[in-house]
C-alpha cells in the first residue's frame, strides 16, 4: 500500500502532515511513502530530506493521487474550503483520506467525498482519551496556540510582564486573564506565568481550578451552578442559555 | 523658572520626556510646566492628564520654546538626526536642553546648539554610578530592549521555548546565546530563562559569569586574557584590536 503526502494548500499553512522522521515506521510496516514535490518547504523540511529518509518525491500533485492509496494531510475537505475543492476530482473509488476535516461544521464537504466513493478520516474527532492518545491532533496544536496567544498579547501590552524591581521604583506586573483553561488555556495560563505575569483564569468547569493553580494562576469562580459543565469524559459540556446569560 | 516638554518628533517615537505623575515634583519646586499639545499621545498619556497635574498646555512647539527656561526632550540634538534640526532655530541663548543628545558621536550637532548660546545636558553620558541612579536614563531603556529583544526571537523561532511533556513525545527546549551581559543582556538572559529556554550568555568581562549564573544562563568563557576588559567601574573597556581578533 502506498502513503501519499500532498502539499498543503490552504494559504498560509505551514504544516505537513508527515515528517521525514514518520517515514521509517510506516515503511518498515510495509508501506510506500510518496510526497509532493516542495510538500514539507514551509515546515522547514526539504525534499531531500524526505527522500533521505525512503520517500518517493512526485514532482506533481496528480501523481501523488494516482499513486497513493491512502492520502495523509494536515487540512483537508471541510478544513479547507479555500482550495480543498480542487482535489475532490482526483479521488478515487476505495482511496482514503485522512487528516483533519471538521466534517461536523461542513457536511457537505464529506458528502462530495462519498460521491467519489472515497473514505474519510477526521482525525480531530478522535475522542482525547487514554488509548487514542497518540492519534491526538488537538493537544499539540492548542498548546501552541496558547503559548502563542500570549507571546503575541506580551508584544502588543503597552508594559512589561514581570514585576521590575529597578532604582527608578518597582514596576508591577501584568495583570492576565485567561478565559478557559483547556489545553490552550492551559498552557496560555502557563506562558503568562513563565513569563512574570499575575495570571487569573476562567473555566465553567469547576474541576479545572486545581490545574490552573497547579501552574500558578488565580481561579476566578462565579456563584452559579457551574457543576454540570464537565461530562463524565472530563470535558467542557454545552449548558443551557439560561447559564451562559447568567455568567455573563 | 519654566519646564517645557515639546512633543518628539523623530518618526516612530512614542516616548515623552515628562509623564504626569512627574509634574507635582516640579511645581512643588517652584518650576511652571508647559506641555506642546499631544506630546503624550503616542505613550498614551492624553492632554487633560497633563493638565490634572498641573501642566498648561500649549497649542503649538513654539510656544513651548518661547516659554520655556528648561526644555525636557526624549531625542533631542544628535539622537534625532532626521528631524530634530528643526527645532535649532527655536533656541534661544542661555536655554537647556535634556535629553538624549548622543554628542559623542554627533559632535557637528552639539556645535549647532552652542552657535545658538543654548546648554545641552546629555543624559545617557551621565556616569551610571549609585549616586547618579535616579539620573538614569540607559538601563530601563536596556532592559526592555532586552526583553522585547527575546519575544521578538520567540515570535520568530519555528520551535517553542520551553521543554513540552507531551503525549506524542517530549520537545526539547529551545537553546539560546546572548551576546553580551550588560543590562539588555541580562534581562533577555532572563526573559529567554523565563520562557523556558536554556540560556548561554558570552561577555567580553569574566566578571560577569556570577550575573549571568544568578539569572540561570550558563557562561560560555573563552580561553582568551580578558582580564582586561573591564574598567575600574565595572564597565566594558575598549581592547585591543588584537583581542576581537582572537575572539572572532
Amino acid at each position: 500500500m502506498t502513503i501519499g503526502v500532498p502539499r498543503e494548500t490552504y494559504p498560509g499553512e505551514r504544516r505537513v502532515a508527515l515528517i521525514p522522521d514518520g517515514i521509517p515506521a510506516l515503511t518498515k510496516k510495509g508501506f510506500d511513502v510518496i510526497i509532493e514535490a516542495g510538500a514539507g518547504m514551509n515546515a522547514g523540511l526539504t525534499d531531500a530530506a524526505y527522500e533521505a529518509k525512503g520517500a518517493k518525491i512526485a514532482p506533481g500533485r496528480e501523481e501523488v493521487f494516482k499513486a497513493a492509496d491512502i492520502l495523509f494531510m494536515v487540512r483537508t475537505l471541510g478544513a479547507n474550503l479555500k482550495t480543498g475543492g480542487e482535489d475532490y476530482p482526483l479521488l478515487r473509488e476505495g482511496q482514503m483520506v485522512i487528516g483533519m476535516a471538521d466534517p461536523l461544521s461542513e457536511p457537505g464537504e464529506v458528502a462530495k467525498v462519498a460521491d467519489r466513493k472515497a473514505l474519510a478520516f477526521s482525525l480531530e474527532l478522535i475522542p482525547r482519551i487514554t488509548r487514542a492518545q497518540s492519534m491526538d491532533v488537538l493537544s499539540s496544536m492548542a498548546s501552541i496556540a496558547g503559548y502563542r496567544a500570549v507571546l503575541e498579547a506580551a508584544m502588543l501590552l503597552p508594559k512589561l510582564f514581570p514585576m521590575m524591581m529597578t532604582a527608578a521604583g518597582t514596576i508591577t506586573p501584568a495583570k492576565v486573564f485567561i478565559l478557559g483553561a483547556g489545553d490552550a488555556g492551559l498552557q496560555a495560563i502557563a506562558t503568562a506565568k513563565r513569563l512574570g505575569a499575575v495570571v487569573h483564569a476562567y473555566d465553567v468547569r469547576p474541576a479545572v481550578k486545581e490545574q490552573v493553580e497547579s501552574l500558578g494562576g488565580k481561579f476566578v469562580e462565579l456563584e452559579l451552578e457551574t457543576t454540570e459543565a464537565q461530562d463524565a469524559g472530563g470535558y467542557a459540556k454545552e449548558l443551557g442559555e439560561e447559564f451562559y446569560r447568567k455568567q455573563r
